[in-house]
């Protein structure tokens, strides 16, 4: 076991600390990856905050990690001391279920599930810990190449921001000649747009104010409408093919389905507590799909990454100490962020 | 205009009674078709009820309608006097839309819309009134070709029902490999099983109860499953690629989400009056989606009759005379129908 120095929570809902967790020893396939960034997800405040279950404490948060390799197990063959990695929300899974030979690693089914980056437990039966942390030790099919295009620190967010949108836009086939909307223009937002223009997209925000409007259109919107607004649902009516929601805040999906044409689909990108209501009427008048989607598996998530690298395209963030986690905590919990927090991993 | 024998509604939830209506004149592009058969949908008893929105009365109901071309108009170039043909629940369509152009008529975003056979206004400002008739003129672009193989009075139901399953079961790619859930074995649901066996798709029939097991089984389906049962919910999750809804009674969709695999659609074919609920985490958890549709195309409503035609699928029916419409209406609203009733417009 390696003692790494690390942020947790030590109960639930409690401050994020300065502390020491053990992690497994250098395995055969085994990497160390030296964390230089780790970016701050609204998960994290779910997890700490046990809004989706009992967590596990301490509970060291963080799946948005940008590393370089520290040491490799005498086995590993894909990696170097020095190679620049990520690893995402998850770090292990069965292998053998058709998902996990699919790529699909984040839908396992095999025995165990996906193995998510903190607040589970391993393959190997010890908790994991996440990228509020100096190190970790992961095995090596589940890291992936950072291009050398990319700075580290605000390549991390791409890590799960970056793939949560990047995996349904490419799947429900954004390019030239599609229109999409990206409601929310918050840290999952900004990458949504940035990653649909790349793509070839047009690209509409549907933001609940005009207030980010110079940020949206910065960052490739060729549009941008206010849902406050009751004239941008009848103005848009039947305009989109793809809609991408990263609301979690339970919002009128009938109204939002009356936006795409035919076979058009709504993708919701986190799931709000309580069930979502819609009108079945809004999918039958024109085979509008409503689906859901959740980061991406390992071949995908290198895909993305190597996109980002070609196109230039990172997050927009604002780089914090380690002793500011709790602030950074309270301000994203207000939306008080443009457009994600990354830990700088040296203050740890 | 022409006078022509039907059966109307003529208040709201009104009895059907014997009565004469009139339609346009045969025009340049119309066939008269001499009515030998029309199924009863429950659309039917939906319209009269006036459940869907205020009707227009007399009402003639009758979307499932076959027979016979008895004349044409002096343009008419697609069929000659004789021709077997079927109507469904469209007549017209503004032509010019991206969704008719596309043979996606049923969801014409033009003026005017999709022209519904009955309780809608036609192109020419009449009233349009349904199969319960004698005759009906039609412009011949929006009759279809009945197979020689197949009797006029069980491929009537074909129109509608039949259309109703065939459409998403091709388009989300129903067929050899896959496995696909009928959910309601009745006038719908039992010709989805006769379609996606035919199709090669394996089938699972998820009822109620076990009561029409020996049915579901003659109709193709390779299992019968009781969703009374909490075991079903449990032994076939994520077993599904494909689920089709044909109850539009309140069901706990988010269980049957989970019957599906990744990638699995469950496709709703009615619309219950109140909003559905579900957990978004279903549709997240294994990329699954929500989708409606609504009948089906000219294009793809001939191609299902022809598939039909090489099957030698129609509709296992209860052949009623006129004046038993309103007795089979009430049997309808009860479910005691095995499986459609189809009314000999001989007797109207």
């Amino acid at each position: 076991m390696r003692a790494v120095p690390a942020y947790a929570a030590e109960r639930p809902n409690g401050p994020l600390v300065k502390t020491t967790v053990r992690r497994r020893a250098l395995g055969e396939h085994d990497i160390v990856i030296d964390i230089k960034y780790t970016g701050i997800c609204h998960t994290d405040l779910h997890q700490v905050a046990e809004d989706w279950g009992a967590g596990t404490f301490p509970m060291v948060p963080g799946h948005e990690i940008a590393g370089v390799v520290g040491e490799v197990g005498p086995g590993v063959t894909r990696w170097q001391v020095g190679d620049r990695v990520g690893v995402g929300c998850f770090v292990d899974s069965c292998r053998t279920c058709d998902n996990c030979r699919a790529g699909l690693q984040q839908y396992c089914t095999g025995e165990g599930g996906t193995v998510f980056t903190y607040n589970n437990t391993g393959r190997d039966g010890l908790p994991t810990y996440g990228g509020y942390s100096a190190e970790l030790v992961v095995d090596e099919a589940y890291a992936l190449r950072i291009p050398d295009s990319l700075p580290l620190d605000a390549a991390a967010p791409l890590l799960c921001a970056g793939i949560t949108l990047y995996s349904p836009l490419a799947h429900w086939g954004a390019g030239p000649g599609t229109k999409v909307a990206v409601v929310g223009l918050g840290g999952l937002g900004h990458l949504g747009v940035k990653l649909a223009h790349a793509m070839g997209a047009e690209v509409t925000v549907l933001s609940q104010s005009l207030r980010k409007r110079e940020d949206g259109l910065r960052f490739g919107a060729d549009d941008y409408r206010a849902t406050s607004d009751p004239a941008t649902f009848t103005e848009l009516a039947g305009a989109f093919d793809l809609i991408v929601n990263t609301v979690s805040a339970d919002l009128d999906l009938t109204a939002y389905l009356g936006l795409l044409r035919v076979d058009g689909t709504l993708v919701q990108l986190g799931a709000p507590a309580e069930p979502v209501r819609l009108n079945a009427g809004a999918l039958l008048s024109a085979r509008r799909s409503l689906a859901g989607s959740q980061i991406g598996g390992l071949p995908q998530t290198q895909e993305m990454l190597d996109f980002c690298g070609e196109h230039g395209i990172t997050a927009d963030i604002e780089l914090i100490r380690a002793e500011q986690i709790n602030e950074a905590f309270r301000r994203l919990e207000e939306g008080d962020v443009r457009y994600r927090f990354v830990i700088d991993a040296a203050t740890i």
